[in-house]
């Protein structure tokens, strides 16, 4: 009972992105850390996985750390299940992803993949947590949001989560003192205007580029976008059932006939 | 009124796949087709985009076909993105996906780049549609399930979907005669036991090969793995709002408190 709990982390951002540091030295405080990363930033791979090509793993040998760390050749997802099934020996008690280096509320949580290796690990059976900072930037300072990290990984290990459910955790860009709680959110409904840069190589080919206009026009105020844009940290407790219950409804009434 | 519908197709098994193929050949009798497919096969990547690195687009000019066709060197997801906003100069009345070589039923809709990329023209307001079919193989018979592609999506096209909902339809890989009719279904609660092969490269370096189990241990029968081991065509109409309800619920009782 004693036991210190079991904690693999990943990221999608990669093994030498400073929101992976600071996750570590949170978890380094409650349990067991494995480190799982990706060994290259992979950030926008959504739940990706590599079927057709072969994965290699490296462990890396540090001596300011006790911790096993290890990377990846995949992507985020491929980190847990890689993780889960070949490199722990023992299931663990717990998978956390990030810190993100930006935003992963909202419609983002779709592209996201700090989520997904959280969803991975939810569909694996594990209770899970993405953790994300609105700061793209990266020296971001992570250091305001460990304590809030810290209370919410031993609330999720103590009480535990609804079946297939994992946490989505977006933390506001602002000071300690700032941050005015914890909110449980719901996942805004908001969608990027797409607008690509239009280019050309050095030669003269077109190349695009994705950029794009994020557009919330969800005024609600139990969204997590609202709870961001208020200085609250957002948690949508988020699921892998994608089954639209009122899309069930309406479309049996549809008419299949030839 | 009586315009034809312009119709979005695209895909994850890339441009050459027989399944494109086949679907752009059922849209042909619907509609104005416009093909956005990867330059290459893109399976398992899920909602990926590519936000680090350019995109390429190429127009294919085929002396068969009356169709525009461009490749698209990104993924499923940037192919809608770049055919909604940048080939095409009207937004589509419809975006197709697949049809795809291989199951995107139950949990394997999390992996899907077929369902994905359905998923991105839903976000960007299109009714859209993923089709699969339960058969790996290159050459697989897309000949028995035309009709049944045809009278999903007029029926699709006349009523409209419901908002923020797309569908995921899976077709069993039997022959024409033998499919029992259309079933609305939910996504069944499945998981695969992940298994990797570990090999030896040429040089002595250890390497990993996703493989894996695949396992249904929901026995409902509204499910879409109820409806396929059937021989009926499943279809779940699929949201892309994560929120759990239930997790909210449990959420708002924790105690965050320092």
């Amino acid at each position: 009972m004693n036991k210190k709990p079991l904690i693999l982390v990943t990221n999608d951002d990669g093994i030498n992105a400073p929101g992976l540091k600071a996750l570590t030295e949170v978890m380094n405080e409650i349990g067991e850390v494995v480190v799982v990363a990706p060994d290259r930033p992979q950030s926008g791979m959504s739940h990706a996985i590599t079927i057709n090509s072969p994965l290699h793993i490296n462990e890396i040998k540090n001596n300011n750390s006790t911790n096993k760390v290890f990377t990846c050749s995949g992507t985020p997802a491929d980190c847990v299940k890689l993780g889960v099934n070949e490199i722990l020996t023992v299931k663990p008690d717990l998978c956390v992803s990030g810190i993100n280096h930006g935003s992963n509320s909202s419609i983002n949580v779709v592209y996201s993949g700090t989520m997904s290796a959280a969803i991975e690990a939810g569909i694996q059976g594990l209770p899970a947590i993405g953790f994300s900072l609105l700061n793209l930037k990266w020296n971001a300072n992570f250091d305001n949001i460990k304590e809030h990290i810290k209370i919410i990984t031993l609330n999720t290990i103590k009480i535990g989560l609804p079946k297939k459910v994992v946490l989505n955790v977006n933390f506001p860009n602002v000071s300690y003192e700032e941050i005015k709680g914890i909110k449980i959110c719901r996942q805004a409904n908001t969608y990027w205007i797409e607008k690509f840069d239009k280019r050309k190589s050095p030669l003269g080919r077109n190349y695009f580029w994705l950029t794009g206009e994020f557009v919330n026009n969800d005024k609600r105020n139990d969204t997590d976008e609202w709870a961001l844009s208020n200085n609250y940290v957002s948690i949508v407790p988020t699921q892998f059932d994608f089954t639209s219950e009122i899309g069930i409804k309406k479309l049996n009434n549809w008419n299949f006939e030839k």
